[in-house]
């Protein structure tokens, strides 16, 4: 069934080709479809496009549609081109005549504006908790083992003393500033496309400020040609969001599979969390930190993916947008296992002590050692130079002994602070009148 | 002269190579190296690493290296190694002693960092002021134009009535979504990085707070590891941000040459404006808006080249960062320029009234013929199939009447919320803050 | 079963991350396994580590599962890891302990290069026979129009005169240049890894050259470390040859989208291969010139995903590479699909006549009149400036006759040129050699 | 002076504003726009649309102007808007009329579509003989150390015994197959499109065959229409073929970085090679190889960054092409850079012995163990199993022998088989056919 077919037969060997995977992506948006035919259903009663008879019949069913969708009992038929069909299809079905007029009013355009939208806010707000409890393992791991010490390298050279402390916080840290992407992502979600219908409004008297309270959007996407505009952007910039953080856990990766090498050696993970190799009977691998950082890198492809298909696409809507559903949707569940997994992965690291005892980390301790020359009246560049020369007349005597105490060095982590940026962030998402309004919405 | 030169020549041929087009592209950072100075010199006074004797001097130096910078009087000298070693040597030369006294407790590393991200901040604040600038042209014209017609078009096919009023409007519209990006940016600069010293801290007991204040940061980058793990992130952020804009000019871009095209012929620009062919006489090309197109795509694959050029190193500082100054600098200038020839382009656009009497534009108006009946009461489906039926008939007779009245639609452009939103999201810079800390610091 | 498991179980939700959508994607790899297996257990005969006995009853039964694979009825079970398990335990299952020793002398690396290496080749040859079937179908309507006039556009300006036959012809011609980026991707996959073992080779006295000349290799991946650092290599080096012909895809998907474009109105198509809109009945959209453009852009995007994820790896296996089938192993199917979805769609286009009597396309012959002016002995930069009077002064009249004669032009296309250039390219493949190699190994 | 300007100025803002950086960029093309007017009036001459006396004073100038070219004492002007206006005015200046009659029968486009073409097979030329050094430097060190050992890594874990011999020769391989790329790149240059004017043929009677031959071209761009589309298209794969070498490079330079680590410590540079910290006075930093990386991996943003600007513009000539010369002119200086100093590096490179008689390298033979197990006719699977438990025991004994005697294993490198595909691949070039022609051509 297709909404629009009048009588002619698209050939088979066209449509096939034109619905590709819409079917199964399409079903992310089944609860989206749901909640947007809500809202937009009781704006038509408001402007008597809709009786109070057929709106409560309506109403009532897809109340019903939205609990099968939550129960996982929503199907997209093999024989309906997408979400928004089967729905109507199902309503009609259940409920008659009323089901047909649902969609006065709106296009499909608009229609997948909106649903796009509320999926993503959800998927948004899912991965935010998901990355505050990768936040809170990071900082708990922080503080239990400040004391530890690490080389620092720069170069991948022995540098400067470092410590487990900071690592783990620095990638705490790390994710607050990933925050300030995926809100700006959830700013730019956050408003309301519907009404807008074919990227150029509608000559009914909708009330799209009504829309817009009852699906909480912070505000609308007021001009229609921009509204439809917002396809594609809305993505790339959503998938740039998801960078931010995946770009994160990709470096965090990359570390750990360094730090668990036998030449470092600064970290091990029990034998059930790692693989083994089909001829190397003494492989221990740290499979799930390369996948980790694989699926990452693959995120961080997406936003340039998404830019190479839509730009130089003048304003209006084309039908490539659609093919922007299929590694964006699988994205969403694929940074939050990677969240997950990191999460889970770091319950279980454990931390090698006196790593710094060895030898060969010795010279660490050379800008201490000038520091305290420097602290002794001898002018910086003057130490800097005689230690120098004693490093390559081996005369070099290390005090193995950090005493950081400014802001964010070993001594001085200040991750309560780090606590507060984070708890800041969040606080700007608003997620709370979000749910409100569809709690509301459903009810 | 390379600071950290001990009594080993590095082999010329590595030298050139490794200094490449640094100087060129340090030379953008010269100000904000001299501000970053600033502050920490007061710091290392106020907590004793420096007497007030030498303070003085070196502030009343630096001040005037300033001057000179602004006054666009600061060269980075052949033999020199980058902007930081000029600004030392420079006031090494003119106070002396003091001069080398400067560089306690910083390493080229967060002195590198500190002054990219007040760089960007200044970039950022300059690239918000020309976009505040198309955006109001846009909307003005918006106004202008508000009732006259366009085709809109769908799948590039002729679809529903659209207007100027709309399509202008559309363009300032996004700028402002446009903004949450550059805003996301602005954040992660606005964080100080200095006193991370080589990204492991320092055992000097440096006041970050001070200097956080001093140069008018918001926060922190507390973490030392995090604070040095800003460099590639952050140019990859801003970049990200810089992508949103030049991706709403290059899509705009894009309708303008078509429009401009003869087969549209919506729209035109003088004579003087335009360029010529060398075998075509009677060619006026539409060349600013093809190469604020290719510019604005070009920006649009920054994002893309940081994350190649950082993606999978380790933490911790590597030379590879150096690198991303080269594209990454010369692009604010190029988008600067996008901005600021649109808005002049667009002082100068002609428009063409009464587009929509040609009769090929007929079928436009189909969906508020729908739209009508639906309004006498035929359900929706069946007034879509019956106008479907006419068209093919031949016997459709549009209603070439738009009367849209909803919020965002063509007779309703809501610019006044449109720009309500812009202030908004720029109020939430807070540029004046830090422009009040910066004056406070060079006087 | 995972071959490698020794005692402990690993934790499930780590198997799940890490087993990620393999299974699906190694379905694709299957005939080339068993291809793989029967080369290697050849050769391990010939070196007396496999008995004749044993080598007989292995041969047999891949070559029946090899016909499984290619009737389409061999899977891989939910409780094996990978292909190459599933193989080799239904192997085991049916000739017993013959089937265990198959895995001596090489490692589930090199078993995977091979195997991706021999599909590569598989798909590549199933390209180049579609990429073949486009472009004769280019070169036929070339010739079929070679005389109906196009406007030809430069800056999308209207610029000089062009034709049906130019425009299929160059088409055609960019697929000839495309072939030859494919064909680097045949020389790179056409080369045998097997025997790398795990990257580092092996301590039998395995015969490399044996199983090259078996699979039809045309040579080996000498250095053990080099054909391990060909996965990621070779996939990203295939993407580029894809990203070639889809380039050229786009391109021609963007211009018919032009062409059909009510403005244009040069080419259209039956309604049946057009599709509709769900609010405006009139709508005849071109979706299949907007998918094939946005999948070929999609596939554009491949290589740089290729790139990020491997980029910055070390020498050495690493699990990410896994992750490349993911988005490559489709893209094989999606650029099929348009490639003869666009030879379809060619074999119902219809060509508008006499596009070039609207007044509206005069200039395009101002070139011409220029040109006849110089054959009278007028200098080319004066005829061009008195040619540029007249326009301005409306007093132009086109000599609307084109007499274009060189090679490639209208009057002279050349497309029995362009022919040769195919054919020749498509020879330097060496297809043929490669079927009788796998022919002779099955049978 | 701009050749296409009739008597209207165009406003110097648009102006700036479209030159952009053209002028510095199109001083890579002098030397090829020469030679393509060099070719393009004796062809002229021989339709006679130049007498020979024009023909004679005009070739002689020419001549005269490309030495200057190659001596390094042409500029152009800053009243002059590029190289080809520079050439035609100079050409002017000295000969008079006979100067203004060069640019009959082409146009701006074909031309620089030439001269790309000309420019692009010399850098390609250079690049390959750049390529060669490095690959005969790695094969001498390959064969040096051939009997060195080295932990292979797979996971980055500790793995299988390799040897510098293998590692070196690994990247010498990669070289090879990068060729096939850079030589798809110089198939698709090596094609004539001048004669194709602005993209639609001209109305001259042009032998193209005759400018074909006199510059040394493979074959014609037939299809004036494909012609033109060879700008973007021609670039793009070019920066493939770079590519393709650059992450080659960057590979090798990342295993460079990990190798100099202390950590691992299996090769080191002498002191005067390396760099410096300014706060740490025991650094030794591989900045060399950093930069390497970076600037490859720059270039491997390439390829994406032409497709950004040039996917989705519909056939015919746009003027986003010209700014396709930024990137990717100064990438040939770097990529060549980078080639010699990675030759130079190696020249130098200090290699550390006897490695593996640390113990912590023991599993590395494992795997041989293993595979003596089997020689003595125990199952492969039963043998892998009792090793591993051996190894979870701590029972395992390694026997520290390499005996690996198959193609390409450490026992059996195979470097002249390796010396012979390079051979082969440059081979399939023929430089010396178009060094023969340009030689000719200038004489």
């Amino acid at each position: 069934m297709k909404i629009w077919q009048k009588n002619i037969d698209v050939d088979s060997f066209v449509e096939s080709f034109t619905v590709g995977n819409d079917r199964a992506m399409d079903l992310h948006l089944a609860a989206a479809d749901v909640l947007g035919s809500l809202a937009h259903t009781r704006m038509l009663n408001s402007i008597d496009l809709m009786t109070d008879e057929d709106l409560a019949v309506v109403q009532k069913e897809l109340k019903a549609i939205y609990k099968e969708v939550l129960a996982g009992n929503f199907v997209i038929e093999d024989t309906v081109e997408d979400v928004h069909s089967q729905v109507e299809m199902l309503l009609t079905q259940r409920v008659g005549e009323a089901g047909k007029k649902i969609h006065a009013g709106r296009s499909r355009n608009d229609q997948v504006l909106v649903d796009l939208k509320l999926y993503f806010r959800s998927e948004i707000e899912h991965l935010v908790g998901q990355v505050e409890k990768l936040f809170e393992q990071l900082l708990k791991l922080s503080e239990q083992h400040k004391n530890v010490l690490l080389p620092g390298y720069t170069h991948l050279q022995i540098a400067m003393p470092s410590s487990f402390g900071l690592w783990f916080g620095a990638y705490a840290e790390s994710l607050v500033d990933d925050l300030e992407l995926l809100k700006a992502a959830w700013k730019v979600c956050n408003k309301n496309p519907l009404g807008s219908a074919a990227g150029y409004g509608s000559s009914f008297p909708l009330n799209r400020t009504m829309t817009t309270e009852l699906l909480g959007f912070d505000d609308l996407n007021y001009n229609v040609v921009y509204a439809q505009m917002g396809r594609g952007k809305t993505e790339r910039i959503l998938a740039q969001g998801m960078s931010a953080v995946a770009a994160t856990l990709a470096k965090f990766a990359m570390d750990a599979c360094l730090f668990i090498n036998q030449n470092f050696g600064f970290i091990s993970f029990p034998a059930h969390l790692t693989t083994g190799s089909s001829i190397m009977p003494h492989k221990k691998n740290p499979d799930v930190f390369e996948l980790v950082r694989a699926r990452c890198n693959k995120i961080q492809a997406l936003p340039n993916e998404i830019a190479l298909m839509t730009t130089n696409l003048p304003s209006g809507y084309h039908r490539d947008l659609q093919l922007l559903k299929e590694n964006l949707f699988p994205a969403f569940q694929s940074l939050s296992d990677c969240l997950e997994i990191s999460t889970f992965m770091l319950q279980h690291i454990t931390i090698k002590d006196n790593i710094l005892d060895d030898a060969k980390y010795d010279y660490l301790f050379s800008v201490e050692v000038v520091n305290n020359e420097v602290l002794k009246g001898v002018p910086f560049r003057e130490a800097y130079r005689q230690i120098g020369l004693d490093i390559d007349n081996g005369t070099f005597r290390p005090a193995k002994e950090v005493n950081h105490t400014h802001e964010g060095s070993i001594g001085n982590l200040c991750n309560d602070q780090i606590q507060r940026m984070f708890d800041e962030v969040k606080g700007g998402f608003g997620f709370q009148k979000v749910e409100q309004a569809l709690t509301e919405l459903v009810k």
